[in-house]
C-alpha cells in the first residue's frame, strides 16, 4: 500500500463527486494548519520570526485567510497577488513584495499598501524612488552566483535573472542609506523544491556573514533576514521530508555564531515557503473517462494540464493513487493522460497502476502548491474548482470552476458580427 | 539587417502603443490571408480540398472569421473550441472535430453543431453512440506507429497517445459500417513544426495505402482523407520555409499512383494548419522595462510567460528585433526576460541583440500561433490584448487584455468574510 494516500474514505469522496463534478483540487485544512504551526514551531527560538505565504503557489485568499490566522504573512509577486492580499485584509509589513522586472505600477499599489518592498536588482532604487518614492524600510536580494550552488529547478544562481551581486548589494544598501531609509532587510532564494536541510543552512550562514560585513561597513541595522522560500517536499514516495529541526538548528547555530557573536541581534527571521506549506495536502481528483490500448496503455483522465502543468512543464513526478484500490498490486502500466491536443499532456508516463477502469478515481497527488496556479487554458480547457476540506469534516468550494463564458470573456462577438 | 521585423514603420508601431499599451500580440491581416490564399492554391488540384484552421493555435473568432471567409473550415479540439466555431457562424461539416480523451459533453455539442467527428480511439465508437449517437459521416485518426519516424515536439508515434492502430483502423471501420454509418473520412498527425515537405508526403502515401486496404477489404468509399497539420515554420532566420509547392506535388503523385490508379477518387483532401497559417504573421509587441547587469545582462520586458511558453515550455527559439534599431550591430548578449518569479521566465538566453535601454519596442517574432493560446495566469500575471493590422493600414482590438479582475473571477470575496 502506497504512503501516500487521500485522507478520506471512498465512500466519503464518492459523496463529495456527486456534490460537486470532477476535476477538482481538494485542500486539507487540518493537515496544513498543523504543517503550519510546526514550521512556525521549529523557529521558535527566533522572536520576530515570520513566514510569508508565497501567494503564487496556491492564489487562494480562503487558504490565505486560514494561515493569516495562524500569524503568516504573504509573499507577493505581482499587481493581482498584492489585491489578493489586500481582499483578504493584509496589508502593511505583513506583505513582502518580492518581484522582479516590476512595473512601476506596482511598485504603487505595494507602496499604498505600505507592503514591505524587497527589490530586486540596484537599478530599481531609483526606479522605485521616481515612480512611488522610497519607503522607510526597504530589503535587498541577494544573489551569490558561483558562491552556491543551485538546483534542478533554479539553475546555477549565476544565471539566474534575480537579485543584486555582492557588490552592488553594498552599493546598493548605501545609496538607501544616503536616500534617508533607516530600516533595512536582506533576502535571498537560490534554490526551489530542495530536501536538504544543510542546503538552506548553507544560505543562512552566506546571508549572516554579508549582513554582518554591510552592518559593519555602512553601519546599519538589519532587522529581518529573509531566507525565502525553496523548502522542497517529497513529491516521491521515496524522498524523505526534509528535516526541519535539523534546518532550523543549523540556521540557529549560525545565527549565533555570527549574527549574536558580532553583536548583530536581535534579528527576525522570515521565510517565504510555498509549496511546503500547502503542497503535500492538495489533491489533484479526477475521474478515468477512457482507457485506451494501441502501442502502450492509455488512461485518460477529465484533468489535463488546465489542472496541473508541472508533469509536462518540467517532467515532475507526482504520484498517483487510485481510490478503493489502494491496496490491489501494481500490475498494470499506464501513461496517464489529459484531454489536451498536445503530446505532452500527461501527468505520468509507464507507470505501474492497479488496473484501471472508466469511472475509477484519480488522486494525483502533492499538487497543493504550483498545481491550479500553472494551469492554462490551451485548447480551451477550463481551470477546475477548489475545494476545502474542513477540519470539522465539511467540504466547501473555495473557487469555483471556470465556465466557457470566464474562457471568452476577453472577447468581443457583439463586435465580430459588424467585423467585415 | 535581420530578415525579420515587424510590418510597421517605427512611427506607426508608436502610435499604436500610444493607443495600446505594450505587451500586445499583433496579427497582420494582409499576410495571413496572402498565405491562406497560398495553401488553397497548392492544393488546387483536388478537388473539394478543404483546410480547417486548428483553432488551438490562435482562437481569436476575428481572425477565424477572416479565415472562413476564404473558405477555411476549423477544427475544433473541445466544447470551448466548438463554441467559438459557433459564435463565429461556422456549424456542420465545415467544423472538424478532433479531440482526444474526449469527455462525453464535448462529443454531445459536436454531434449538435453536425461537426464532422474525427475518432481518436476504437472504444470512442460505442462511447460516442452511447452518449451523442453515431452520426452519418465518421473520420478515424490513424496512429501509424513504428511505421513512421516522429519529430521532435511530438515524439515517436507509438509512444504518442492519438489515434487508431492498424488492426484497430480496419476493425473501427468495420464496426461503423455494421452501425449504418456511410460515409467515411481518415485522418493522421505525425508531426508538428516540421520543415521537410517530403515528411508530409511520405505520411500522404501511409494514408493513402491503408484507405485502398480498408477499401477494399470492407467495401467503403473514403470521402476525405485529412492530413492534419504539423506544417512548420522558420522560427530562426537560418530555417528556410517549407517547399509547399513540393509538398503538394509529391502529396499529387502519391495521389495520382495510389487513389486514382485504385479507382479510389475523388477524395478530398482536408488539412488542418494552424500553426502555418497565423504563426510567422503574429508578433507579440513589449518594451523593455529594465535592463539588470549582474553575472550577465538581463533585458526585462513588459512581457511574461503569459503572453508567450514556448521559450519556457520547449525551449523554443523565438527570433527578437528592435524597433528602430534594425541596423544595428547586435554586439550586446542579453537574457531577454518577463516578470516571472519563475527562472524559466525567459524569451531568449544568450541572445546577442543591439545595446538596449528601457523604453525600447522589442518584437518577439513568429507567435501568431500557440502564442496568446498558451499563456497562463501564474503568478497572478495577466493575459495581453491582440490588435489586427486591417489590409488599409487600421488597427483594431481584436480581443481585450485581461484585468485583475478577470483573473480573480472565479473567487468568492463576498463568502470569505463570513469564513472562519
Amino acid at each position: 500500500m502506497s504512503e501516500k494516500h487521500l485522507p478520506l474514505s471512498k465512500k466519503k469522496i464518492e459523496k463529495i463527486i456527486n456534490d460537486f463534478p470532477t476535476p477538482f483540487h481538494l485542500y486539507d485544512e487540518k493537515a496544513i494548519l498543523e504543517n503550519a504551526r510546526a514550521l512556525k514551531d521549529a523557529y521558535a527560538w527566533n522572536d520576530g520570526y515570520k513566514e510569508f505565504f508565497a501567494v503564487k503557489a496556491t492564489p487562494n485568499p480562503y487558504l490565505i485567510k486560514l494561515l493569516h490566522r495562524e500569524g503568516f504573512g504573504v509573499d507577493c509577486s505581482s499587481l493581482a497577488e498584492l489585491i489578493i492580499a489586500e481582499k483578504t485584509g493584509i496589508t502593511g509589513e505583513e506583505i513582502m513584495f518580492s518581484s522582479n522586472d516590476t512595473p512601476a505600477n506596482e511598485f504603487i499599489k505595494a507602496r499604498e499598501l505600505n507592503a514591505t518592498i524587497n527589490l530586486d536588482d540596484i537599478t530599481h532604487i531609483a526606479y522605485l524612488e521616481k515612480h512611488a518614492g522610497l519607503p522607510g524600510l526597504i530589503c535587498c536580494r541577494y544573489n551569490p552566483g558561483p558562491l552556491k550552488k543551485g538546483n534542478f529547478i533554479i539553475g546555477h544562481p549565476e544565471e539566474a535573472k534575480y537579485g543584486f551581486t555582492r557588490e552592488q548589494l553594498f552599493a546598493g544598501y548605501k545609496i538607501c542609506k544616503e536616500k534617508g531609509i533607516k530600516r533595512f532587510g536582506i533576502h535571498t532564494m537560490v534554490a526551489s523544491n530542495e530536501l536538504n536541510a544543510n542546503y538552506f543552512v548553507e544560505t543562512a550562514e552566506i546571508l549572516f556573514n554579508v549582513v554582518a560585513e554591510i552592518s559593519q561597513k555602512l553601519n546599519i541595522r538589519f532587522e529581518f533576514v529573509n531566507l525565502s522560500g525553496g523548502v522542497g517536499i517529497p513529491y516521491h514516495p521515496d524522498q524523505k521530508r526534509i528535516d526541519l529541526a535539523a534546518m532550523s538548528r543549523g540556521v540557529k547555530a549560525k545565527y549565533d555564531e555570527i549574527i549574536v557573536a558580532n553583536g548583530l541581534g536581535p534579528i527576525k527571521i522570515y521565510t517565504e515557503c510555498g509549496r511546503y506549506i500547502t503542497g503535500p495536502y492538495g489533491y489533484l481528483v479526477s475521474r478515468v473517462l477512457h482507457i485506451k490500448d494501441t502501442y502502450k496503455k492509455f488512461a485518460g483522465l477529465d484533468a489535463c494540464m488546465a489542472n496541473l502543468m508541472r508533469p509536462a512543464l518540467y517532467g515532475a513526478y507526482h504520484h498517483i493513487t487510485v481510490v478503493g484500490k489502494e491496496n490491489k498490486p501494481s500490475n498494470f502500466v499506464y501513461d496517464v493522460t489529459g484531454s489536451l491536443c498536445e503530446n505532452n499532456d500527461k501527468f505520468a508516463i509507464d507507470r505501474a497502476l492497479p488496473e484501471l477502469t472508466p469511472g475509477d478515481i484519480v488522486v494525483i497527488h502533492d499538487t497543493g502548491a504550483h498545481g491550479y496556479a500553472m494551469g492554462f487554458n490551451y485548447n480551451g480547457k477550463l481551470r477546475s474548482a477548489e475545494l476545502l476540506l474542513r477540519e470539522n469534516g465539511d467540504v466547501v468550494q473555495i473557487r469555483r470552476a471556470e465556465t466557457v463564458d470566464d474562457y471568452l470573456a476577453t472577447l468581443d462577438f457583439a463586435g465580430l458580427d459588424s467585423f467585415r
